[in-house]
């Protein structure tokens, strides 16, 4: 009935909007925005923040600019205002004194995205909207205020509480396939065929994260692969013609590819809840899985070897030698590991399990880092204590295996 | 299968906590919610909150009291750190020192609450955490504070954008069905057969709206009647073995209970955006509608009427003339209606259309009104205008026929 | 939207139906579907369809009566025309001579059933139709021919394979609930929170087989109790107040009640899909469930004793043992047992696994069997084994215990 | 959870056949049909059937050769007995007698089917297997017989009232959508792009019938095109890169493609449901529509031609005149038009609206009829009339303009 009642909804809305909108032509989006900000009661809300977001949907990208400009200058706080009510609050800390000091600290554009979320759909074109802007900060410096704002919000309503874990599989609709076709990012999906391989075998999976007022955008998948023993090659996961095995039978969930969906969330986190969740779902499904590991990339390793002026050998130990050495050892000045792949699965606890040379041997694979991939292990048992040390002091986990291996390359530079 | 998933889930979480409960065991509530807000990473976030959830779950009337004071207290803004920031930022507004401002202006405990609603379940927890609260703020009226922090959380999260209004209707769940007996509000709910009686028959309805995270719990909800002309009497429309009528025959709808379900969601207003929702959908459903108002108590008319030492007269037009002067002209020190009722449906944009004498002849009916109920007419063609007079001037929108009743009584006064 | 639909669909209906209503205003039930059997086509068919059952429904008891009487003469298979079709067929059985037979050997009757199915919502009102016919076939046996014909349709439609199994629950529509609270037919549901008592507490479940056309109707329902060994009372079971189990901690699962509910659908066997389902089902969910039992009433021993000359004795040794007796030793002529819930349960391939005096103290346990019951194991193991020989023998299997008792009755009866 | 719970279903079956199994892996499918049919209890019923249909689907093609045999000569009427009961019948109709008769009129094959349907996803299975039987029909003209009864049961088990419409989207599962590219019989679809130009702009339709039990199995679907006037080409309709319109403001809904899917299912007939509920459905929906007409090919046009040794001419009036004339005069012995669309149609109720030269400038379209198509109309208010004309009399309902090219013909003809 989706056609049915939107035309219903148009048609119901023209004769509401009757009223109201011809005094609202002629105001600028600015304008428009001061009315939904200063207007008390909610009644004629929803109206107008549909004709802001209408209107921001129509604009050039210099408008979006100007836009972008004014919220950041004219919606901000106010010093002057917060450093009295900072002042009363200190002096007397009481209900009065509190929400004056509350509703001045935060800027009234995080109320404006509020109540321009009241409309049905907004919550998407408000994510669009931080896409469109983070676009531009690197021109535009000063939006990083705005943007903070945003992220801010954005934390608050897609909270893991509020997220929804789906499976995307063969019987998925193929409006949200086709995303997924679209924003996968580790490895490309070339065609629908390619997606059926992925999706249709029965030891092939994918998750998703929705939340309930985008039903239709995924905001993070992964694909796993349910393997016999740790996959080794990424072109043998994903070959075309192999034969599928019975989920049952398998005792490792490979976790191949993690794609972020929505530029306009960058910066808030999905991933560790994701594989955490996903972890848990199949553990419950299969109880004969027994590992779960990553079958991971590592897209900062020539261009290291490239900086320390050490070029990738070609003897495939010597490879997985500087490629544990590398995982474990070449760090940022501010401690944490250079490779950031490295960095977000050491963040969610995970260890380095074990590196193998030639495992993607595509183009972009051999380009990044001549052919190597790493599996990183999630060990519920170890999680907690593994993301702690990491955070703590910087310890990154590593199999005996993997620490053999960078050791080698320590001795060898001692 | 939820059971069957709450069973492996509590199995799988016993197995995962395995590695973390035992060091947590010792450490006070408090311990716990500084490692969740202190706790860089997000690996033991989900488990932390969880733990606090459960203890707060656990805990005593006082010990609740405790925590709030802990919150209250430990848990607000730096104010020294917070005017050090203000002064950066003021001399160099930037990303960095806007970021420093913005942490530091929210209070630790709001960032609290939304690590603990990472907790599937825990929105509807901390929705409870606030009815706890509530109850306490008469007499630790320090507690404001806190209760201000999650009321603009909450503000956030159940934003109109988040909500889905549902039909309530006799194949409703159960679970849902008993809720509506409790949470009605203004005419009990007797039985089941009471219950049906209002969600049974084409011509009654019901709708409520809730969020997506706590599914089976209303946040409030109306109840409707389609009826021939405007109803005069609460008792009729009620009446165990009158004859529904068809649907399509109706040509009004009215609205005659709307209960809040929700205590701790007090202050954050549903009740607006669900009236016209209501009307919007009631609209496309059923064409022939073309009249939709309340059928409303005049909850605090004795009252004023013996504030202002003036009985209530047993004529019905002197009932109706002084009613309808109360709700037109009885306002409080800050200029709005004295009458709660009036206050909500005028604050909406609706008007008030006409005042009934004998219709409710309940024993409170009786005791607050003298039986006196009145209409409110919801005419989306007028919302907006009734909506922003009564804002800016105060306005009371009211009918001609109200209008006359009243004036009898100030020509009377005069 | 389902009430808009039924607006709709009816003024669709009204301007479709238009042209060809007047025309038939005029003509009997039985005009109507002779109408509908003879029309080769289907274009009609629906209106014709829905108009015969739309009579149908308004008729009064003797209307009906003359519609059955009608369909059982009128509506029969012609003899003659049989035989001839029959000699030709068996002269040269091919594809012409089949068809001409099995045109005529199968009853008008049926097919005009079929075609009343077309109409959305027919299938209940046919099933319906059965009942009004089965409460005629006392007084008109010859009635019975043509419930034969329904019979057998029914049991091709309402197939196993059709049939859809759902758990009901407190979160089921209050629409099922309150039929399963006038369904139940072993032990009463006296309120809404006797029924919550029963679908509420997670040691309790209940299901029902559905069939997609009759969605709000269950057919069967059976209620089960999770234990931790075998219950012996169903007062103890139903008791108010009591404490439920956790579900996983349960090793036994009790099969309390089982009711059918659809009086046009007699003769029809759901019951042993049902639990042999059911047991599947929560063996999946519960691995810790190892029994699975009935606790039954024994309603033809009372009647049997008093045959027999035998009186109940008071001391509860001596009832059970009269009582294994019955249930193992006492057959009707054509070789079943006497019982007819026994001839239920061991015909399913169970076995009489325990008797127990004072398990059901109500009045009506009392009466029927001076308040013993029995449960029946149903071993999957042995089900088919001892079905067929059931089936083939006459074999009832019972457990040594049983066995045991019903022995001490037989050699003091030698 | 469909995967986990098929790995738990088999743990369960492999369980539960423990007992059954070895008794019948020397038994031939002939013995365990046999062995289905004579079990008087349906206890390993389930067990039995699931076999005989695993059985069957691991079969050559000359075994299936062989099993149809043996179901058409040993699974047959008895016609010595079914003679007798019959005498018996005709002598003394009562219960006994008739239920006596009906037993042995019903081939045990058609028992056999209903058995084997028990098991969940046989209705499917049983569906082709009536495909395998009809590719051997030609070959062996005696299964036709086993052919009638399998079709007989499936008439009844695919009654309409059985049937749920629903609309095929982009929101569709790719698992359906699959079978949508494949089953498409009257214009080829070439990629999932094609595929979405056919169901995603709002003024694209489609719908299908399902069954419950298949439910990702299409039975017929007919693709539908929202319009402004009568499309007189097909190549327009289905462009890459055309404009699409509001939906609502179309006044015409072309029906431009119908296919079946199902072999199994020849001969009953769900076209002319789908297309009078899909015109109810979508005069709901819009009612702006206020033409209903297919866009159709007219497949006999060019071999009837050739027949009458008149080649079809290249002016497209001449061509018109002489569709026209075809599809209105063109008659098979039994009266019938020639061609099989318009028998449908106009089977339908539907009239010849219009012919239109160059309207299928495909290979195909040129061939069967040198690119000329016709539009069929589904006038609601005239459907029932025209129908009954056609079936009684074999009047072929036209349109004037229709009536009058074809009368050019019979004119120059005479």
């Amino acid at each position: 009935m989706s056609l049915f009642a939107d035309l219903l909804s148009t048609v119901f809305e023209r004769r509401y909007r009757g009223a109201t909108e011809p005094d609202r032509k002629g105001r600028s989006i600015e304008e428009l925005c001061a009315d939904l900000i200063s207007n008390a009661g909610e009644v004629s809300g929803t109206e107008l923040a549909r004709l802001i977001l209408d209107r921001y949907a129509a604009m050039e990208w210099e408008e979006k600019r100007a836009f972008f400009a004014y919220l950041t200058t004219s919606q901000g706080i106010d010093t002057a205002a917060t450093r009295t009510a900072l002042d009363t609050y200190e002096a007397g800390p009481n209900k009065a004194s509190y929400r004056a000091l509350m509703d001045l600290v935060e800027p009234p554009r995080q109320e404006l995205a509020r109540r321009l979320n009241q409309v049905p759909g907004a919550t998407g074109q408000l994510v669009e909207m931080r896409a469109d802007l983070l676009r531009m900060t690197d021109k535009n410096p000063e939006f990083a205020m705005l943007d903070l704002d945003l992220r801010h919000l954005f934390a608050s309503w897609f909270n893991r509480g509020f997220l929804v874990l789906r499976p995307i599989s063969w019987e998925t609709p193929a409006e949200i396939l086709e995303k997924i076709i679209v924003y996968e990012a580790v490895h490309a999906i070339h065609s629908w065929d390619d997606l059926r391989r992925r999706l249709q075998p029965e030891d092939r999976r994918c998750f998703a994260f929705f939340h309930p007022s985008m039903p239709s955008e995924p905001l993070i998948f992964v694909e796993v692969a349910l393997t016999k023993g740790i996959s080794t090659s990424i072109q043998d996961l994903l070959a075309d013609g192999r034969a599928p095995m019975a989920a049952r039978a398998a005792d490792t969930a490979v976790f191949y590819s993690i794609s972020n969906c929505q530029a306009g969330l960058a910066g808030i986190s999905f991933g560790n809840s994701l594989i955490k969740q996903v972890v848990a779902d199949l553990s419950r499904e299969l109880p004969g899985l027994k590992t779960f590991v990553t079958l991971s990339p590592i897209p900062g390793l020539t261009r290291w070897l490239e900086k320390e002026g050490r070029p990738l050998p070609g003897d495939p130990t010597a490879q997985r030698q500087l490629s544990a050495h590398y995982l474990t050892n070449a760090k940022r000045p501010d401690g944490g590991p250079v490779d950031p792949v490295a960095r977000f699965h050491l963040g969610n606890g995970a260890r380095v399990h074990a590196v193998h040379a030639g495992a993607d041997t595509s183009a972009n694979g051999l380009r990044q880092s001549g052919g190597v991939m790493v599996n990183y292990l999630y060990d519920l048992a170890q999680i907690t204590q593994n993301h702690e040390r990491f955070a703590t002091a910087g310890t990154v986990a590593a199999s005996p295996e993997v620490r053999a291996l960078a050791s080698a390359v320590s001795l060898q530079d001692a």
